[in-house]
């Protein structure tokens, strides 16, 4: 437990660092978000793709509560440092373009943008130096016509027409998460002093794939065995079965690990 | 609240009945979940992304509580539908392949994918038939090196390196977006009998972008008005300011509506 705890600080650290160092040209806006749990959660859905910067407007009264910190988990300085607003304008006025997400159709004109349409274009203006927010309407209704009015774009997910209302830190979480996409990130998952992170392909680094000439060695190893024990009792087939047991070895992507591991077993087979 | 609760019915009607049709091919796999609130908002989080099979090996005792159905806020058929499993192995034996989550190095040979990559390979596997499971481990540690030892092969999402610890449900949220946006989707958001879904541009049907007749026409409009109000008080500068108000006006973007609003607009004032 005292292990855990630890880490838990180390974590909270970690990311108050990472706030500090954060520009905070993307804001994520919620408007009238009424439960601490989903606010706490908006929070670390944050913290797992790079976002800092979070602004509430008239947030139900009791909002900060442990709920919102458990479910921040280690996130807790975003809600620390979170701009807490009375009023709409006041919250947007510094802001370069706004963006509004909803799900629902609205009797205004403005252009529609998927989530992947909208990050790219958001990730463009931001490396203009332009400082933008995307508001979250509450947990109850979402966004009002009102306050759609002030976006200059809206953005909609792609989503199940019959069960397309997001939960809030689900719908902040697909937001960031393409948002994170678009940028220049380097690994997959997580990065630690023991764990440099990964990309896509062969997960391991400490082994390579195996190389044809390895391929080959064994392949032959296993057809001399299996010649000298009398496996092929047919002659005429052995050319054929031959072949199959070579396409079967082929297509198993083998490392050199691998290559050792089926030596070995084989070898053992061959004098127990 | 009544005309609510008739609504949250016909929802949990829709949802089950999707439920029913569903071929099942893509099952969401739950290993040792703990937290009924965060299974609930799996099953949420899988409605909203079309996918209803869910199975759970060795959940919590008790995790099937208010809190559950209270996040899956109308999913609940596919809690109520959802396979529990005592062992591992019975509960991935029917399936023809494998994949396995987590944003943790393992000391284990698999293929990492992303999951816009691993989308993209079992949308292919899904129509060619195939049955896939997707494993997410538990809110406590995640899979063990055994359970990712029968996967296929390993997803791993582009994730904040030093905060990559994502919640279960965002987990598959994530998951879930990315294979439904794979697949051929016919608009953005919801979908109702009054609201039939928008696909990216302009968000409103009942008007169109107003073409380059309609725009001379206000455009010449307003240059005639200001000529004889006498707006142009440097003649030599005429020419240049014109071709700016043109300019203005141009880049709005505006439609027939907004169109008829600015000469409501312009014809009010010169009148008053």
């Amino acid at each position: 437990m005292y292990g855990i705890k630890i880490l838990k600080i180390e974590k909270i650290k970690k990311i108050a660092k990472e706030l500090e160092n954060d520009k905070k040209e993307l804001v994520i806006i919620l408007v009238n978000p009424q439960l601490g749990h989903n606010i706490g959660s908006v929070a670390r859905v944050m913290a797992n793709f790079s976002l800092f910067s979070l602004r509430i407007i008239k947030p139900r009264s009791g909002w900060l509560n442990s709920e919102a910190y458990s479910s921040a988990a280690g996130a807790s300085a975003i809600l620390d440092n979170a701009g807490i607003f009375d009023d709409f304008k006041s919250a947007v006025s510094d802001l370069d373009f706004l963006y509004a997400t909803t799900a629902r159709r609205r009797d205004i004109i403005k252009e529609v943008l998927s989530p992947r349409s909208a990050t790219k274009e958001i990730r463009g203006e931001i490396n203009l130096g332009k400082k933008i927010g995307i508001l979250f309407g509450g947990e109850k209704s979402g966004l009002s016509n009102d306050q759609l009015a002030y976006a200059d774009k809206i953005i909609t997910s792609p989503v199940n027409p019959n069960f397309a209302s997001l939960n809030l830190a689900q719908a902040v979480n697909i937001f960031s998460y393409e948002y994170y996409v678009t940028g220049n990130f380097e690994s997959l998952g997580r990065v630690t002093q023991s764990d440099k992170g990964r990309m896509e392909g062969l997960s391991n680094d400490k082994t390579k794939k195996a190389n044809k000439e390895e391929y080959i060695h064994f392949i032959e190893f296993v057809e001399g065995a299996l010649i000298e024990t009398g496996f092929f009792d047919i002659p005429e087939k052995q050319k054929l079965m031959l072949n199959n047991i070579r396409s079967m070895f082929q297509r198993q992507n083998l490392t050199q690990k691998d290559i050792k591991i089926l030596f070995g077993i084989f070898k053992h087979i061959l004098n127990s």
